[in-house]
């Protein structure tokens, strides 16, 4: 064979692989849906049909892919790996709105493909309305969509994007820290180690919920969408059902426990490399909540409506659930004032830590932006002196903050080109850029009186919903994964 | 004297420089007063006493000054720049307030320092209400200090920003071209040569606004506002109140003028050097806003109100009118639908060339980002290939890049600070928000109701007023140039 014979089998071959690995993950996700179908059972509700058939057509066409593009190549090339990862998504997210369509709630196709890739992605905008009358394999499944999609993106922020030195990412490369190189395990037993973690801290979540006095479906629920950092609930009214300053608090310290790497656990449990509390990132995102919340507190115990220990619980849970990109509301914040609303609408921006199931532009991309700040004011004072970028123990290589640079960048403009096309559709300035950051960020509230911490996306056209969901996509794999692939470069040769 | 001795020596005379340099500003800002002093006598509208007696007092401090800080030494520290850079243009805003407080208009101080900050750094937002019956010296006055204002920023631009590294501008120091290094005259003798360019320009402009129909009176203010890319204009419907396309597409030709590098002219003129039309930043500017006015023209068109050619004139006015930063408005672009509000919203971050007389972040800072996107990508599917960047006929050091990359992040995150600390008065999300950039960019008008190209910041509360006025010299100044001082590191020793 020559040259040109061998590329194209290469090609071949890379693209049997992509069909492989998206048929194995829709077959998996058809599995899943069998959960659902058991709860319909249980409870005799009578919706288990649609996640039946929901499950034989992603089963049908997950197992035809798979049958299709037998190879015995198992690896990806670094073109396919982008390729791969953005298809995974969309496809997951594209069969997991089926039940919705197919449901008693009897949803058109945009309508549940937003909910479903506001699920995977962990966003936790909705359209739909009357949670509390809907059938509870449908409430179940939003909750389940989240929770898979957080344990994803873990996977991928771990896995994969490191190695496509997306974002900066590079930096937390598991095998770049020589140090911890020798004990600590290999990529795929971490991530066994990180779903381990991860389901404890989500049947630890459930359990205090219960006994804050939730009902165990509820707790079990929320309990998915809060340690996902993810936000659909089980009621309209979201977290401001429960009255319970036991249940609020709970669930800041879920929010955040999904907020930090979860490898840190990992780490910390084994007593090698990194632990929580050295950790940079871990540092910089609590102080942070703790100083908004206490600072926006006294503000709003000052203007006299509330106490501080209720003021303090109200702004801890709402100024969580945004940074961390949960999402719930316990309240209606943006009846706090301008103030309250612009604190909010930036708090919108930043997301937690890497690593973790929350979205946003990253802690540790903001620090090393006000490193590099410090840096170039010393670059500046002294000219002649050359300065190093250090982060915690780590020197941060150029490379890298061109990446987290470049990252912020097309964070800010995909969010201001995502707002001028929502507003092509009417959506008036406010809603059309808080839906845009909301969006990117996988937060899930936006601002303003529509979509709003007290209403939801059902009002919006087809258009600016198809929108969103591609921005969530975008946000959620870091925006480079999917933007590399509309490059002339990547499709050449 | 030993060392200490050698270094406290050194630091008063350090001090003792700032001195003298704002000191002899104040002095040339007390002769510019005398020239609205003529105007009113001439006009005989009885305001000359305003202007003589904020002569005097401006003239008395500036001498004062100059006398207290005799010194032998010419030579200021890296250090000693910064300060005399910000302090002097504050203080020749805080002079320039003088006249509005002592005219017939009786404004108190925070207006006449907001009215006069906004000019000298050409913003042209205002607080004044009326101006069709303002007297003629004051109005004058607006427009000469709008003037002056973009004849020193250019001077701080082309002299001073790049020795301090500041934003990537060290990418426009003329000694770093080699090839124009012999033939290209020194920093001074470029300073005289821009002048004697936006002199020419100014006339020319105000020519053509007579050939227009304007009054001498008219034509004079309006083109040095224009020139200057500045905005304030004589009458509360700005150019609204010129019913003619003609004047409009002669501001259009003119606000472009003052937005493109002035060296180019002096460059293009004697044949050395890279001329107006081969500069990357040049053509990016031009395509920008030829592309968006027809856009907006052909949308503007397809809703029906108006015609393509009166389309394209109210697009290309208003378009160029914001990139440009002038700030002038031809009419409400603000009914045209969500879709031009948020389109203007993102219009407004943009600005001008580098080196000429307009604010904003930059065409070349966006183009750098650009190239920096399409190197990454090629970084990430070619990890082993180095990538170089290359700007026009330039190389962009990595320095360059960083410096770049952190004045957008510093210039995005100042905005978000200032609309915070805006919105803490009481001003709503658009209102709040659009300021701030309006400030930050210089640009003159925001959006929304309130403050939006139909309205003025005159009711804005005293707070917010200088918020913005603070805000609109920290964006003349190139941010870092005036955050640099808040440092520990600026202080140390």
């Amino acid at each position: 064979m020559d040259g040109t014979g061998v590329k194209a089998k290469e090609a071949a071959d890379s693209t049997k692989v992509v069909g492989l690995v998206i048929g194995a993950l829709l077959v998996a996700l058809a599995v899943l849906m069998a959960v659902p179908v058991l709860a319909e059972v249980v409870a005799q509700s009578g919706d288990w049909e649609a996640f039946l058939f929901s499950s034989v057509i992603t089963g049908f066409v997950g197992g035809a892919l798979m049958l299709a593009n037998q190879t015995d190549n198992r690896d990806l090339t670094h073109r396919a790996t982008f390729l791969v990862t953005s298809l995974g998504w969309l496809s997951v997210a594209a069969f997991s709105g089926l039940p919705f369509v197919f449901s008693q709630v009897d949803m058109n196709y945009t309508d549940a493909f937003f909910e479903a890739m506001s699920g995977v992605t962990t966003t936790g905008a909705t359209v739909m309305t009357g949670l509390d009358r809907v059938p509870p394999g449908l409430l179940l499944w939003r909750s389940l969509l989240q929770w898979i999609g957080g344990i994803g993106i873990i996977v991928t922020a771990v896995a994969i994007l490191p190695f496509l030195r997306v974002g900066g990412m590079q930096l937390f490369r598991t095998e770049s820290t020589d140090k911890t190189e020798k004990v600590l395990p290999r990529p795929g037993q971490i991530a066994v180690a990180i779903g381990e973690v991860y389901l404890l801290l989500t049947l630890l979540c459930a359990l205090a919920y219960i006994v804050g006095g939730m009902t165990p479906f509820d707790a079990m629920n929320h309990a998915m969408t809060t340690v996902a950092t993810a936000g659909f609930s089980t009621h309209d009214a979201s977290f401001g059902y429960f009255d319970n300053p036991f249940i609020h608090w709970t669930a800041v310290i879920f929010m955040i426990s999904g907020a930090v790497p979860l490898a840190l656990y990992v780490q910390t449990l084994r007593g090698v490399g990194e632990t929580l509390w050295d950790d940079p990132q871990v540092r910089g995102f609590i102080s942070l909540l703790v100083g908004v919340s206490i600072v926006m507190a006294l503000w709003l115990a000052a203007r006299g409506d509330y106490g501080f220990f209720e003021a303090l619980t109200l702004t801890a849970f709402n100024v969580t659930s945004i940074v961390t990109t949960t999402g719930f509301a316990s309240t209606d914040y943006t009846l706090w004032g301008p103030f309250a609303i612009m604190a909010f609408f930036i708090l919108m921006f930043i997301g937690g830590c890497t690593g973790s199931t929350s979205g946003g532009m990253k802690i540790f991309r903001l620090q090393i932006l006000a490193i590099l700040f410090r840096t170039q004011v010393r670059q500046t004072l002294y000219p002649h002196v050359a300065q190093t970028i250090r982060y915690g123990e780590r020197t941060v290589s150029r490379e890298i903050v061109f990446s987290v640079a470049l990252f912020v960048f097309v964070y800010l403009a995909s969010m201001l080109v995502v707002a001028l096309a929502l507003a092509a559709f009417g959506l008036d300035l406010v809603t059309a850029l808080s839906s845009a950051v909301t969006a990117i960020a996988n937060v899930g509230p936006g601002l303003g009186h529509q979509v709003g911490p007290a209403g939801n996306f059902a009002g919006l056209p087809d258009g600016p919903k198809l929108i969103m969901a591609f921005a969530m996509l975008l946000g959620r794999l870091e925006l480079l994964t999917v933007l590399v692939m509309f490059s002339k470069d990547y499709w050449a040769r």
